[in-house]
């Protein structure tokens, strides 16, 4: 049987080959700079930093800045930042022997001010595209990397509290501060279907498109650009639309909803951990 | 900087990864039962095995166990056994700060009765394709497994001797003992390339193939078989023959060039231990 940590490096490595997933790297495309052996040397890279989320022990924000670091050894930069994000405290409330989603939403909760210093720790090893903060939390933009750490201090910020800062506007932290309500649906679409994984998780990607905005086109593009992905997510299902012909045109126009991809990390490592098949 | 152990599963996942590769598993091609995912949960599974074939203290045929028993945690069956097998005595190389390949010649010397008997052991965890053992040792038929550690003890004999038994019938027995020159050759291949890894190794898999006959064939079909593959792959590198056709009919009929796949994993993690970028 599989371990926690096996189970966590095996859900980076099918998401980022099942497909098609369009707009984001898979199996069958990628982009000139960002191309799949990127993401197999990420979530390789990635395991050791599983290793210290799975062990109770070790603090979850240090853990993470491990997994990011490690994560970044390759030439294509921020490859899994969001699905590592998404899995921390996943993998630790599994490791613990605790049941999801509640056993991670109880991590979340008991994050320390030190956690949040190594998380924005973890943005001085790899560039991860965001929005802006706040007017009022300039001093907490996640882009400051570490020199953000007085301030965090000063604020007496936990994790948690960090990323509700950004709930509203990045899909990742509203899972973590709103109880892992979609990645769960993610790993029941996973498992409500039949054949290989790839083929399910691609299947499970596009309804989850097609349900919400993806914040990451949101924060990369606009809002207009993420309804269009959404809306055409749904025609795909729909049978309206193919699904090649969207991929294409995503991949083209750069267009990559990043954060339902990580949505589907977090899925797979669920479903993986409640026994599904590989 | 990526570990040795790091590299190690890299290199089994660029392996399959890189395409076209014709006959083998790879991003683009799988067999019903033996699938992509497959491959991605034998690398995942390796790496415990890896990390001890890192550590000079283990004994290395108890290593390479098992790293073969957590290849085997998925349901494709046979996915890298001889990759692993291959990779072994390098990885124990590189680990001790060898260079290669005298340094992994150096492990085949020193391997042990003990190393035989584990050896021996991992054809328990999973069915591997072999030709008949010589008619005076159907008592050290591998497919015998553990079974086999009387006749092992009896005869005293080493790892290094077991592999010598099979050299002329199979590729990587032939690495083993005579002293990784194939290896060699596919890194040099893949790091004399240029563009994204996978496809060097791609690349590097087509000269393999069109050099020599691939055992694996010649196990699985006969000699005819594997010399027309050969030529065939010759044909392509020549630009006679479109590499996609080639590919297409080898899964059509079911021919699979795994030695020389397993000889592009021992290539790559050679390079990367190198320095080759990724």
């Amino acid at each position: 049987m599989r371990s926690t940590v096996e189970n966590a490096e095996l859900a980076l490595l099918l998401e980022v080959s099942s497909t098609p997933k369009p707009g984001n790297v898979d199996r069958a495309r990628e982009y000139p700079d960002l191309r799949f052996e990127h993401f197999l040397a990420g979530a390789v890279g990635a395991r050791e930093g599983l290793v210290a989320l799975a062990d109770p022990d070790r603090p979850l924000g240090t853990a993470f800045e491990r997994a990011v670091a490690g994560m970044s050894q390759q030439s294509g930069g921020n490859t899994q930042f969001g699905a590592v994000l998404l899995l921390a405290p996943l993998v630790r409330a599994v490791a613990r022997g605790d049941s999801l989603p509640e056993g991670a939403g109880a991590v979340v909760e008991a994050t320390t001010v030190d956690d949040a210093v190594a998380f924005y720790t973890a943005f001085d090893h790899v560039d991860v595209a965001v929005d802006d903060p706040p007017a009022d939390a300039a001093d907490l933009d996640v882009r400051l990397g570490s020199d953000a750490e007085p301030a965090i201090r000063a604020r007496d910020l936990t994790l948690a509290d960090a990323l509700a800062l950004s709930a509203e506007r990045d899909g990742i932290a509203a899972e973590w501060v709103g109880g892992f309500e979609r990645t769960v649906a993610a790993a029941a679409a996973i498992e409500s279907r039949d054949g290989p994984v790839t083929d399910r998780a691609a299947s499970a990607y596009l309804d989850l498109l097609a349900a919400e905005v993806d914040t990451f086109v949101v924060t990369q593009h606009d809002r207009e650009t993420a309804l269009a992905v959404r809306d055409r997510a749904q025609a795909v299902t729909d049978g309206e639309e193919a699904v090649e012909a969207f991929a294409r045109d995503l991949v083209d126009r750069g267009i990559n909803p990043g954060t339902t991809a990580d949505l589907i990390a977090g899925g797979l490592f669920v479903a993986l951990s409640r026994g599904l098949e590989v």
